[in-house]
This record gives C-alpha cells, sequence and structure tokens, in this order.
C-alpha cells in the first residue's frame, strides 16, 4: 500500500464482544500485522450479544461521518460457524465487512453500491481458521487487506445481493403519523423511526408526540422544557428522539425497543408546550 | 499542517457519552476527515451523566502527562442545545477545548493561559449542525483543526475569562484539617481535596486521618496496613486517597464525593500504626 | 528510533484499572511523551481487579497474533508500591513488561526467552514515582522506551528467573480427562484448561464433556445444537469451552473459574448428540 496517510487505512470497529476479553484487542493485532499502517477505530463493543438490528443502527449512525475510504468492520454474528457467509461491499465512499445476516444493510440504503463479494478467499484467512471467531481468522484479515489497497474483487467471487433488515414502517392515522423506539441510547433517549427528511417533517415548525398517553412536545433542545419533563426532539441521526430533561426517558416512560411513538402533525395544546417554539428547526 | 509526528496531532478526549453507542466513535471520524493524522486517546467516556465536577478533575489529573501541544477536548455539557458558549483556550503547554461550565477550570489552575476564544465560526462546524450533539458538530471539529496547526483565534471571537468551578475548601480546626472526598475510583479508592503540596504536608512524615472515627494511619503503600484495614496515602494526583487494602474503602467506610476527611498533624497513636513510618514519603 | 513504520512501535496494554477513571489514558500519555510514533491497542482494562491469573490468560490468548517485536505491557499489580520487583522479558519475538507476580508467566510458555531484566534504571522512570501508580511512573515509561528501540539492558540488571503461576493440571480418570473451567467470557462460555494439542485431543472426531452430570456434546459450532442447549467446542486459544447455543453456559450450568469439567474419550451416547459429527474438527 503506497498511502501514506492515516485515513486511507482506517478501519471502524463494531461488535457485540465487550471489551472485558480479549477478543477485540486480538483482532486489532491481527489487523495490525497485515497492515501496519492501519488505524481502527471503535464504534462500539457493546452491541447487545447478538442483536443485529442493534448492530445496523450503530453503523448506519456512524458510518458516513467518516472519510472516505474507510472500511467499516461490523461482526455482531450470532451464526458464527454455520453456512452464513461473510461478505465485503464496496460502495462509491466505504468499504464494508462483515457477515451477510442484514447487519450491513441500514447503512447502506442510499450508498451507491459498486460491488459485493463473499469472502471465501482462503489464502487471506489466518489459520487455522477456528470454530468460534470467525472475527479474528476472517473478517479482521478482509478488512485489514482492504484498509491496505487490496481489491474487494481479491476477497472472494461476487455475490449479487446482500441481506436486508426490515426497516420498521410508519403509518399515517388520521392527523397522526404512528412509528416505534427503534433504539434507547445510554442517557435513556428513545430513538425512533420517524425520519426528518421524510413525510414533511422538516418543514414542522412545531408539533407534539404523544407516548401512550404523555404529550411531548417538539422543541430544539432538551433544556426547552422543565427538568424531568419530556421533550421530543429531532435528534443527531435526523430520526424522532424522546428525551426527559435531565433524566431517562425510557425508564420514566417506561419505553424500549418496539415502543409506539406517535408524531402529531397538526399539534394540539399540551402541558409543558408554553408559547410557541422560536426558530425554525435546523434541518 | 507540516508535523510529522504524532504527538503534534494528538487529541484527547473526555465525555460522559459511555461507549455502548456510537457517539465516540463518529466523533472520531470528524476528528479524522478533518486531521487524518490526528491521533485521540480516550481519557474517559464514563464520567457520570453531566458531572462537570468528575469531567473537571479527570482532566485536570491527566492532562499534564501529555506532550506538549496536545489538544484536551471535553464534551461534558448538560446545557447543550442551550445558550451555555463553547470555548478553546491556550496555554503555554495544551490546548483546551469544551464547553464554558467550569469543566476546563480545574486543569487551568497554575496553567499560563495564552488566549481564550469562543467556537464561534461557522465555517469550522459540521453542518448541518445538529440539536443535541455539539459533540460532534462543534467541538470535535474545533479540536481537529486546533490539532492540525489552525489557531486558536480563527475559532470565534476572543474572550476575557472562562467559568471557573469552585475547589472545596479545606479548614484548618486545631491540630486538624479538613477536607471532603472529592472522588470515588474504580477501586474504591476515596480521593481527597487535600494536597500534598499545600499545608507543609510535604513534609510529615507520618500523620494519620480520621474517617468519622476511623483512624486511617499514613503509609507509603496499601500493604503497609494488613488485609482489610484502612489507610491513607498520598495518591498519583498529589491528594490524599483514603484505601483499604485488598478492598474498597468507599464501600468498608461508606465513602462518597463531599464525605469529611481529617487530617491530624499531630498524629495521635492509633491502632494499626504499629511503629513508625520507614523514609520519607517520596514528594 | 529510526523505524517509521506503526508496527515497530506496537504497545498492547492489559490492566485492572476500569476505563472510568484517568488511569489508563494517563498511561498513553506518558508513553506518547517519550515515544510519540508508538500505537497503544488495548487488550482490556477489565482484568477483574488483582486478579493475576485472569490477567496472564488474557495476555497469553492474545499476544502471539500481533506483530514481532510488539511490546506486551500488563499492569495487574496488587503488590504496588511492595517489594515486589518490575520486569522486561525480552524473547525472540516480543518485549514483555510488568510487575514479577507470575501474569507475565502464562505467554512465555513455549517463547524463547532472551533476556530478563529488572525495571531499576530510575532514570528511566517517571518522576517524582507515586506510591500507588507505577503503571504510570514506571511501567508505561519502559515500554515507551522498549517500543522507541531501547535495548532490554538498558532498564535495570539483569535477573535469571521469573515467578510462573501454576498452570492447573489434568487428570486422567479411566476413559476420562478431567479438568476445570479457568476463564468465563463476556458470553458466559467457560473456558476449561483442556488443550486441544496435548492429550492426542487434535485426533478426537467426536465426544462429550460431563459438567456435573449434564453432558456436553463435542460439536463444530454453537449452532449445532439447539437453542439453549449445552456443547462442548474447540475453542479460538485452543482450549475446551463449554457454552450453549444463544445463551450463557455459566448461568445455565453455574459455572466458574474452578469448576470441574469432565472430557470422555470414549464417547457415550447422549441426549443432544444425534448422529455423528461431520467432518474432522480443523486443528
Amino acid at each position: 500500500m503506497q498511502s501514506n496517510t492515516k485515513g486511507q487505512g482506517l478501519i471502524t470497529l463494531t461488535t457485540d464482544f465487550g471489551t472485558a476479553d480479549w477478543f477485540v484487542g486480538t483482532m486489532k493485532g491481527v489487523i495490525a500485522r497485515i497492515n501496519p499502517r492501519a488505524t481502527v477505530v471503535d464504534i462500539s463493543h457493546e452491541i447487545p450479544f447478538g442483536d443485529v438490528r442493534a448492530g445496523a443502527l450503530a453503523l448506519a449512525a456512524s458510518c458516513r461521518f467518516f472519510p472516505a475510504r474507510t472500511v467499516h468492520l461490523v461482526v455482531v454474528d450470532p451464526g458464527v460457524g454455520s453456512a452464513r457467509v461473510g461478505l465485503a461491499i464496496e460502495t462509491e465512499d466505504y468499504l464494508f465487512v462483515g457477515p451477510d445476516n442484514g447487519v450491513l444493510s441500514w447503512a447502506l440504503i442510499g450508498q451507491k453500491v459498486k460491488a459485493v463479494h463473499r469472502l471465501e478467499n482462503e489464502r487471506l484467512f489466518l489459520k487455522p481458521v477456528s470454530r468460534t471467531f470467525h472475527g479474528r481468522d476472517i473478517f479482521a484479515p478482509a478488512a485489514a487487506h482492504l484498509s491496505a489497497g487490496v481489491p474487494c474483487s481479491d476477497l472472494g467471487p461476487r455475490q449479487r445481493g446482500w441481506r436486508r433488515l426490515h426497516w420498521p414502517r410508519t403509518k399515517s392515522e388520521g392527523d397522526a403519523i404512528c412509528g416505534q423506539v427503534i433504539y434507547v441510547d445510554r442517557f435513556g433517549n428513545s430513538i425512533s423511526n420517524l425520519r426528518e427528511d421524510a413525510c414533511g417533517f422538516a418543514r414542522s415548525k412545531a408539533g407534539v408526540c404523544l407516548v401512550g398517553r404523555v404529550p411531548c412536545p417538539l422543541r430544539d433542545s432538551y433544556g426547552a422544557v422543565p427538568i424531568g419533563r419530556p421533550v421530543a426532539i429531532w435528534g443527531s441521526s435526523g430520526l424522532l428522539e424522546i428525551a426527559v430533561n435531565g433524566g431517562s426517558a425510557a425508564r420514566r416512560l417506561d419505553l424500549k425497543v418496539g415502543s409506539p411513538v406517535k408524531f402529531l402533525t397538526k399539534p394540539v395544546p399540551c402541558k409543558g408546550q408554553r408559547g410557541s417554539v422560536k426558530g425554525r428547526p435546523r434541518p
């Protein structure tokens, strides 16, 4: 590899391995042996065990903030050792490596895919290949080779498509759009599947969400409601979030993945919404 | 930036974001896009949510161990989205970036401050700026630009001062100096606000602390008292710590932030203090 | 140091410091000041407090996956401040730095040791040396200097040997080999001391483990048994693991470090073992 900037050898890592054991560190050792110039950035290693959807969301929410040609490696792989296939996918902007179980699919929405290859070139594997740690023996070497400039097509035969995770649908119901919580972050903020750039939401100057019967006024910041009060906010990933100022919306409103969230497009007055929202929410 | 050593592009990162979500990784992506040569070192991402004092202490205790010109970025920012200002502060040794809520102030004690600028140059922001993640959209870009050699003055207008956190005072009471616990570390060691280099403590050859009625003899190492017994020790940050050999002082003595600690300057004999302390404690 | 590839300045870090406090970040600052070109890879910072055996296993399981000349630094050091010695050990492949309490010993099994030196050259210490944080003041500087090309012999006087941890013995009992659990990972997989490459196990085409009275059939993958059922598998470190498909073997079978595990060399039929295992387990 002739590149001499770190960005050209950047690999991100998203797994459900945790950080207590030596698994993630070992993968980084394997990467360093193949491409000593690679820089590895951890996205998360605390994806809940085998939770392909949570891994897919973490990747989709973070990948586009990295430099072009970054290799995004995801190992959330409940099927390790089974017949599931490993993939390398090249888009116009990035390279993605992971098991073909849907974990890559949300990140690929809206990306121009140039090539999809199965990880079947055994010459690039770390030998002997273990039965239980393909992250170390198959996926990390693939990402390292890609980061060093090995073309995607060297990794194995071309494949037509990839497994796609269903993105939970939203539904119109009169003056409401109904969605659901898809992720709860460490602060208890509950991220829904309602997208700012869809459904004309970007033009909403005001609004209110219903979580059960609790109204959550749409605001520009957590602090726009009193401490302890719920608020709806267009989050940093472009999705509607339910939060509680200074607290955990998940705990306070008993929210979890799948909990219904209703966005009222014709807002009704509600407690906690005093006066009008100032300024248009930035897109 | 012309520098070609990693140290000149070093950024430390201290946040309350946790590591389960994609927030920290995303900030590193933003940094890599702006300065591919930057190296990011995590100080902690487990500052308790919104705990500005804990963030201030983590930064103050660690910052001076880094190479000159390191950029220290702290995002403990309960006021995100409110009117609070973001700052870049240049000292003779380092650059500091964070919200102006006091989180930078303890690190600045004793540093020669050369410039203070508000982060208001929108051309350096990541656009669109989200309402909830200024760490990604404002602070990370500022740190990345500084690490790449952009002068502090390019980030925004000069500001006179910065918000300072109150450092808990110590009080003399007869032959005792009274302080309090300011931090409990992962081992349960309870760090107090009693400084070795103040009050003539550096010359104390012996001493004893009182935690409630429990005497904790001043020693040179945890192992100088029997397993399970409390000990006072000049900790690695120059502050008096209460520890329990092989155990947790916080649990054993029910210590938390704010718990009073009394240092007796004229030590009285106590159980656990057999014989004199050998050698002068190293400074 | 003239080397200009990152691999030649690679340092791994294994501690029981946790990641909530600023201890690990501070060590990285110290390293960056001494060798700005060094890259640090975290193996784990969640070794249970003072658990020398867990630290030894993490190091032994991961170290050989790193590039030659990597400096492996381990700070699991319940004796900090006592008379225990710090060591730098050079082998044909790697450099190891840590306290002489056995934590390095399992990684050294099978390695050709070239030199053992005590860390007693005070000119290389970070001054003033604290009483409680030799990781920062003695060990990190030693590793940094080694990574920058300083010879092992500069660190202090030669020493003959190093403290070795006892590797729990296995015992033959009729047609069974009896071992024990030595580690439980984050998934609840329970790693035993039964080695694939010893006792002719490598040739075992089939087999069954007994955990108490629960038979665990030897399989090639977790998914080879129904969800919720126990399975024995040759793990990625070459040791026999007890797992539960989609669950935690530790919780389901009440396993902890020290729990007995019996491998039957003449397998008897058992529930969950339907049909023969296909293919020889890869070595």
